[in-house]
């Protein structure tokens, strides 16, 4: 996007110019090899802006008619594949303007009146990004979903919970999955911000200052599905808030999925062999024949990497500008892009794998039994036995220091070595199972049977409430096809 | 913070250890440095902990009331700068539950009961955090009464507006001053949005799974000024998205007011001239004899950078790591520390330097009449006595080319010249003033005369909604200052 | 790349898998997409292979003499735009293998003996990699001759010297030019050294440990213009040092080219008015008749952003990765490839715009001479007369406060005005004139016309060695077209 | 620093000034907290610099003498701990020679001649960083020799060498640490690198164009220990290159280095058990007593984060900056600070750390021969014995399918069951022990017993040419204690 058009032969904005524009300036200055995603928001744009300069009398309803039609046709030869994105068009805006111009004729130039491509782009632009947003939402629904189901499909499997990646205390895998799922839930409430945030209207603050027409904005702000108009117009062409708000909540979802992708990998190791990938979601080598790689899981860790690159692109594009707009922010879409259809393609490829994936129960419980995961829960039961805490953890510190050298773990120990620590531990039982473990901590929150149960009730509860939003602004954004409908 | 203490004398946790910590790991683990920042939430936290402990049974009450004497007095000896921070004692959990044994004797002991440093440390930087929120948003408030105040004092004052900082169309100051108002609401926004999701309650998470005592963690939330408590404990203890939070927002408040200190910078140029700053926020040179600088500006600018590596720089950290707390989460705290110190500061100096700047209406509306930047207008005047608009702007340009060829002003031309370009041009008096494009653009949120001082209201309406907001939080996080408080 | 293929139908690592990849995996797995640009190198790089396993008698000279002539016919293919990439065939290495097999059949299947594709893209990127230098080289080369060139065409121009954007000094244009040619004669050494790095041979590591055939990897790395091999196995798949290397020389390049981006958008204002670019390299406005815009240099400013944030993407995907080659590697193209390109054009187009830009000495020198930049150079005078420093700079700083009261500048003052401040402003005259003051710098390093001329040709020897080294390795890569020809 | 001081009572500049610096700039402006760094720095520039100007006749041999004098002992008195910095001085600049009249009186004024904070600060900083660099650079060499001990340590170890973190290939421990000698062998050449352009003398640039005075900038870049002088004053004051040039090389070595530290938080684990870390360089948890935390591996690869986001923030404020000076530049210190701090903190912890870490060569060796490591090693067997490669990879994986199914590993195959896939392997025995497979790679760069050997060899002599440069260079800047010592 540029305020000014390029084509070499006649340039809209040639009259004071004596020389046309270099052949390589052409080539830097178009937008149009990436803007044509906008090509539905910006027809559907035209349309409401037609509309609207028809009811309030600054284009007769003839030419309003007739834009219509070309408009749509411009559309139906995009969606058939047969219209033409050249360079030359520079960007989507003139593409479209010069093809409808080829259909209609001179009522086409009736079109652009009362507006400018600065206001222009950034609606076409928000439109994208709304629905951008929402698609992510979706897809974090459907990453959610799936880590529920291995919660339902595990409902008694126990793991190690791990801090530092050394054994700390067992966890119900059902809990750890609820954990990603907070991650995403919070995602998702970060995305409901950056929506409400975007879907404003630009349209009708003209080049920076408004426009010399008596323009209704409200009325294409509705047509188009906005919430409101931008309130000031030379923050209106020079702003990229949405863009920025859409990068840091994409970066938190990459990096969620990252940690997620992280313990994937590390559980499919034969050292750790809590999980087996599907075949269908792994990949093998050409050289090793044993070899059944997690390249899904790397890949979602690997490209946390492009989508936190494209937020700090942006915000360097930003740091330092002047008012109003600058032709920097033609830098403003391609990191973007790619960001959404990254993680769009992550968030597709993520739950069939998930799905797919075989979780065994058997070394998972087993490893939460050893590595003395259980040592919290008998210095909790020293304790309980009157013990105070630090004198406790003394005493189970020193069991362990004896095992470690011993090279034997908790169960192997025979009673005589256990009074030998503490007389408690000559009379009774200690908790030595993870099951023990999980039954002791039903407190809120915590990884007892019982309240993970509430937990996920609780969660379902605040999951829905995302789900009712997304199907509600998927509706309300839908405008745009019904705008874009030929009758 | 660590799970793990490191006096060299008697670790807490030495039990199972046949060797002390190298000096140089006690160095580089060691958080007590700048942890101290958050002594005030640690002791709240824990008079908080104790009361409910007591309340549960878990505790006596005779020891609770032990704690919390012993805690109000830790708490008054920090204040009067009598307590001493150690190395030893690696954070301040342990540093002020130190100073708490000193005092109290054994029933210190029984404080920690039911917690674990990972939770404990989570609560307290989730307190920091929304004070650090509350701050910003009351200097954000500042930074846009200033930004008004410029425009009350300036009411008729017109700048050139522009795009690629070459002069585009007449402006308001008070618009100009009002975009960057808008750029500030949103700012506000953002900081509510992180709030919310800042202000749950970690505790009673405990290490990572829960813990084994029936604690109320309502109770202490609630004592604590909490909205919420988090779900889930593996999450309670690993997430540090209000953190990552915090950055992102910090980061556009920063880009935003690098945008403002750029034309101040460039305004207060002899070329531009359009400001003039006090004497009081520039500076000079020891060589020079002339300089006066906009160091504050520059300042300003400059700081965005760190503000965006503290930012990436928690999003690497966070990248890739498994469930549940690692090590490498300790990497949370100074930059957030550094943002919120850096941005408070240019938060207070921003707002006197506005107001102390002298604004030079007459450049500046001599610019805005220049430099053909009514060339718009007059197009749309063309418009108007009916030619369609590209042809009138193929005049314009024309009239351009003459002007920039022959050295000459619109103002300058002679009927006759005019007449060269458009009979039209010949007959009536186009708009040449730049008072005249102003008034062009009564316009919704266009920088016409009367819609502007429309938008002030309603953004004043808006901007209202944001100060009781921060008024609200401020008194509900000052429960903090009650529980704290000896009577 | 990736270890594994991916053709549904039968993959080549199929064996101890029992379902085939699933579709979305292996649309995100291929990389054909992008690594297609390692066509030439993957081909020569295969040649050289081949020759390399005939001479150590591993396959024979008939098969050797097979796959050569087979390669040479795929490459022509290529070339000629008829060889098909299909994402099935996942990356180009096997896209090149799969077509021999149709073109000369079995012998195809012995080129893969004694490597593996974790050695073998390494190899192709790191060619790759080297001309890409290269390439950027002559750039930088090409940018620095346009400085130089309106050194030549302004001998005499002096415009202001800066500091915080307020006039300090006179300099020579020719002076703030050779400045430039400083910063970008450091990223000519910086990419020299990022080559050094970067040529080195990893083929022959394998998979990662080396293989079990008695191959010659001098041979192959002098085939391909190698300067040596990479000397261990293990780092050799997992590195992407060179990589990183670029980045950070690029991040630099793109900075300084922002610099003075920066400076042709402000040179370019009328409120300036240093510069006046030529109709071919500015755009105008489709909306605003009058406007002249700096696009190309925003642009440049603009597009740092996308550099950096390259950057920061490949040391993000790199952090923590254990070795050796992990599938998160496959993130390491698509960034350094548009860092490449986008750098490659905006050193094409910068070159003609600066030497179609028209500098005006008139306005230039005059602010040269205005803002009191001759301050310093009047203290100097004083202290030349026996003033101490320190003294002097209050004199002439309260000349300076009296000048800004009354509106004038120092040629307007009065010998009796003069006289006021010291007794010897009375007597002498002081350096009135910017070329006074750039006479008054004739030591190294510094404005002064016989020192710049100095600093000139001191440059043109040391741009010399560049060029010279540009050349020899241009040639020393071109290997690579005498193993592709066709005899 | 700044051009402008600001002391309240009396500025240096406060000439043209009518009011006083407003406090809050003042404190703004203040970089005196971190920049007194630069103490030793820059007295012994200034002695350097006033021994140059007595030389040249600008000041007189007994001005000198008083000056020379006075400088050393204000560097006295800061190490002995006296002199006091205070906020109202500044800068480091001012510090010094505000006691430096206190001490000798008038003469101090005379020390400035011929010189700006502008030259004197790119000087001090310049110096900063060449020992930085070296400091560094030894650091590195540190962690290369505990890297190479342990291949000593442990000459016969083998461990499984992985991609994707699943088992490919048998490899020595020896030619796994080299992995990391070349990786960190390719940072001492980047710090080389590095050096090289920080190490060029500023001084003499003045303000931004040169100075008025016969100055000889060859001597004081002599005495300083440079080895060539800036040859523009424009670039001179406005270059941070050096400092840019340092982050990305910290970058690496900090990547590098997060490799490392995940593999030892991975191999350190129950289920890997590769290592255990000494009780010295590990930490326990005050509630978990059975946890032993690889806390200094966490917090390398933690503070990976920050050493990105200083290079990013150093790379964000020099963007779009125009010549020559800006305020924005007094941004450039703290990050490399933090950043130097930082990895030499990690560079001293980590040796030690590794020469205290017990590897255990059994369980490493027995997970080298499981997983299927060998699979590559029989398949070869196969194609020495007359089958493709393509073929033998069939066999192979469908060998492994089995076994998978079976749960099985390859040694507890019966000859019965290896006949069943191919009648090769009825008759002879394939190789079955990671032995077998580490001999198989003789090859340049493998990991073959004699080629690992070699490849010691080779990296000693590299490594040591690297060794005499630290030792050379290290010499070379010690002048600075030269000039400071007081006979």
């Amino acid at each position: 996007m540029s305020e000014g058009g390029s084509q070499p032969s006649a340039k809209l904005w040639g009259g004071r110019f004596s020389r046309p524009t270099d052949a390589l300036v052409d080539e830097l200055n178009a937008s149009i090899g990436f803007d044509q995603r906008f090509a539905r928001h910006d027809i559907a744009g035209s349309i409401a802006h037609a509309r609207m300069l028809a009811k309030q009398g600054i284009i007769s309803a003839d030419d309003q008619a007739e834009i219509e039609r070309g408009l749509k046709q411009v559309w139906r030869e995009i969606q058939a594949g047969t219209h033409e994105f050249r360079q030359s068009d520079e960007d989507i805006h003139l593409s479209v303007e010069g093809r409808l111009r080829e259909i209609i004729g001179a009522p086409a130039g009736r079109l652009h009146t009362g507006r400018s491509r600065n206001d222009q782009v950034a609606t076409d632009f928000r439109m994208w990004c709304r629905e951008a947003v929402l698609m992510l939402a979706a897809g974090v629904t459907d990453a959610i979903n799936a880590l529920l189901e291995i919660g339902d499909r595990y409902p008694d499997a126990i793991l190690p919970g791990y801090t530092h990646l050394q054994r700390a205390q067992p966890v119900l895998l059902r809990h750890h999955m609820l954990a990603y799922g907070e991650m995403l839930l919070r995602d998702l409430d970060r995305l409901r911000d950056v929506y409400r945030r975007t879907n404003q209207s630009p349209l009708g603050a003209g080049a920076l200052a408004g426009v010399t027409y008596p323009i209704d904005r409200e009325m294409t702000a509705q047509l188009l599905g906005f919430d409101d108009v931008c309130a000031n117009s030379l923050d209106a062409v020079s702003d990229r808030d949405f863009v920025i708000d859409t990068l840091p909540a994409c970066s938190q979802i990459s990096m969620h999925l990252s940690r997620l992708a992280e313990e994937l990998v590390i559980w499919s190791t034969p050292e750790f062999g809590f999980i087996e990938l599907d075949d269908a979601f792994a990949t093998g080598s050409s050289i090793m024949p044993q070899k059944k790689n997690p390249d899904v899981a790397e890949l979602i860790r690997g490209k946390t990497g492009r989508v936190y690159g494209h937020l700090i692109a942006m915000l360097t594009v930003n740091k330092g500008l002047p008012l109003s707009y600058n032709k920097d922010l033609q830098e403003d879409k391609e990191g973007v892009f790619d960001t959404v259809d990254t993680l769009g393609m992550i968030l597709r490829v993520l739950p069939p794998m998930l799905q797919s994936t075989t979780f065994r129960p058997e070394p998972m419980e087993q490893a939460a039994g050893g590595g003395f995961a259980l040592a919290t829960d008998i210095a909790d039961y020293l304790v309980k036995q009157g013990l105070p805490f630090r004198e406790a953890h003394e005493v189970v510190g020193a069991v362990v220091g004896y095992c470690a050298a011993e090279g034997k773990d908790f169960p192997a120990l025979s009673v005589d070595e256990w009074a030998r620590f503490s007389p408690i531990l000559a009379e009774g039982r200690p908790p030595l199972t993870p099951r023990d473990a999980i039954e002791a901590r039903n407190v809120q929150g915590g990884t007892g049977d019982q309240v993970v149960k509430e937990a996920r009730q609780a969660f379902d509860a605040r999951f829905e409430t995302f789900q009712e939003w997304i199907a509600e602004k998927t509706q309300q954004t839908a405008v745009l096809d019904a705008l874009l409908e030929t009758e």
